[in-house]
């Protein structure tokens, strides 16, 4: 089941040097999930051959322009794309006012409902659950309301080993094996022992999106342990008090973050426009934190099962 | 003295073929004016060089997605360039709304003043006058209220021909012969003969804007004559039934408008995404009006004096 990351935006308030405002695509099994819809996100997915009438779920972090203005743009394409599907939206108090707004100064109904959810910007929350997959959103320090989002597989089942299968077990009997137990007759003799006949189960993977935000190790509990954490890092690590006063992050502080919460790997992104080169980013965060990679637009990074 | 239209986006309701929403930047004199700023026009602003902070005006015909929705990233980008001048702001009741809404949301004061003008769709107003220029609206015939421009040079001064001129002529007397006046004495005997001492002014010259409208002889009386005019040709002529329906305009009704207003030269645009070779847009129209251009993002129409 694919678990990749597409890089559709990676600068912060201005674009800048053919970077763009933030946005990402989340595609876990049948979801593609949007993270973020800076200005010119559709140009982007068009360019990068994503199928825009895929997407089912977009999660806005927070109301600062470079991170939701690419969204009714979207929303007009997905309509004149023929969009009849439910668009299941999270975002912040205010942001449905401001698609309401819009959407009757130029007297357009669109063709799909869309299912707005206000995130809570106080407390972790549970937006979405299936047999899958859960997404959870979850406080950042940002000067306004502002959510990080996780995205995590359910814990999966032991494969059956399908060489050592008998061939006379019964389904029943398979369902349990999945389960990871062992098999027994009625009188309470072993007749199937399960690590015989399976294989571990793939590893329940994790994307943790954490943008904007100040550094803050309150949210290390909820990210802990992710296979793939982004964390923005606006800055290079001398401007940390620039990056204090704006309730950004820098390189190192981002870093530590990825140290502190165990993940298994960063990426970087959210850059400010003042940086052209973009390997003073790499640097400074793989110092605190080998397993760095930035944020290029374009890019997909896949998360192995 | 510079009368230039530079086109940054061509295309109508969805970006295609590396073509963008509407937007175009007016130079006349010391003025660049925006009209329309469809999503990512920051973006073409930077691509093709023009300086954001000259922009002191910006004219948004209607609030169709496709023509705004690069406003607020534009006002945003101005405010971190630190703009502190005014912002002179034409648009459609609602316009001030929805700036207003999304400025709450994001916890922003820019650092300048947005002086907002609201057009009025239903006759023609006169929105700017200086001694060199003047702009007005007119209203077009679209699904919403929609305003066209029209930019006009001011008559200009009869040019003093140096090489004739007496060395002892009074700067009152100057004032005259560019006021295109022959001068006396104060017996009625004439003392200059002013095609003698002049050249002839240069040309006033003006530019009409009509995005988006169904075709309407209505507006004739306003562009008549205009040198420049841009009309929008969503559609080849085969969907005439179509461009009716949506409220917009085929290549054949562009040139026909032009021909009846006696235009200078056309230049088509607003094309439909659902082509990409615009081939048959320039033939179709030429058919019917010669001087016709495509609008083609990038490139730049001068205006001869």
């Amino acid at each position: 089941m694919p678990f990749s990351l597409k890089i559709l935006g990676s600068n912060s308030a201005t674009p800048a040097y053919g970077r763009h405002h933030t946005a990402q695509l989340l595609n876990i099994g049948k979801y593609h999930f949007l993270i973020d819809c800076g200005e010119g996100t559709q140009e982007r997915l068009t360019l990068f051959k994503a199928k825009t009438l895929r997407i089912n779920h977009i999660f806005i972090s927070h109301l600062h322009g470079d991170h939701y203005l690419g969204l009714m743009g979207l929303l007009y394409t997905m309509h004149l794309l023929k969009r009849t599907n439910d668009l299941y939206l999270f975002g912040q108090k205010g942001l449905q006012d401001i698609i309401t707004t819009q959407l009757k100064c130029s007297d357009s109904r669109l063709n799909f409902r869309i299912r707005f959810h206000e995130l809570n910007p106080e407390r972790p929350e549970e937006l979405f659950e299936d047999e899958l997959l859960s997404v959870t959103s979850f406080p950042l320090s940002h000067r306004i309301p502002c959510c990080g989002f996780l995205f995590k597989e359910k814990e999966k089942p032991f494969r059956i080993n399908k060489e050592k299968l008998p061939q006379d077990i019964s389904l029943q009997n398979i369902v349990l094996l999945k389960q990871g137990k062992d098999i027994y007759d009625e009188n309470g003799n072993i007749l199937y022992v399960n690590k015989e006949l399976t294989l571990p189960p793939r590893k329940a993977r994790s994307y943790a999106f954490c943008s904007d935000t100040k550094y803050d190790e309150g949210i290390i509990e909820y990210i802990k342990g992710v296979d793939l954490l982004y964390h923005e890092a606006t800055f290079l690590a001398d401007k940390l008090k620039w990056a204090e006063l704006t309730y950004h992050s820098t390189t190192e502080q981002a870093g530590l973050i990825a140290k502190k919460a165990n993940v298994g790997m960063l990426v970087i992104g959210h850059y400010s426009a003042r940086y052209k080169d973009l390997t003073p980013f790499l640097t400074e965060t793989k110092n605190i934190f080998e397993n760095t990679i930035l944020s290029i637009e374009g890019e997909t990074i896949e998360v192995e099962a």
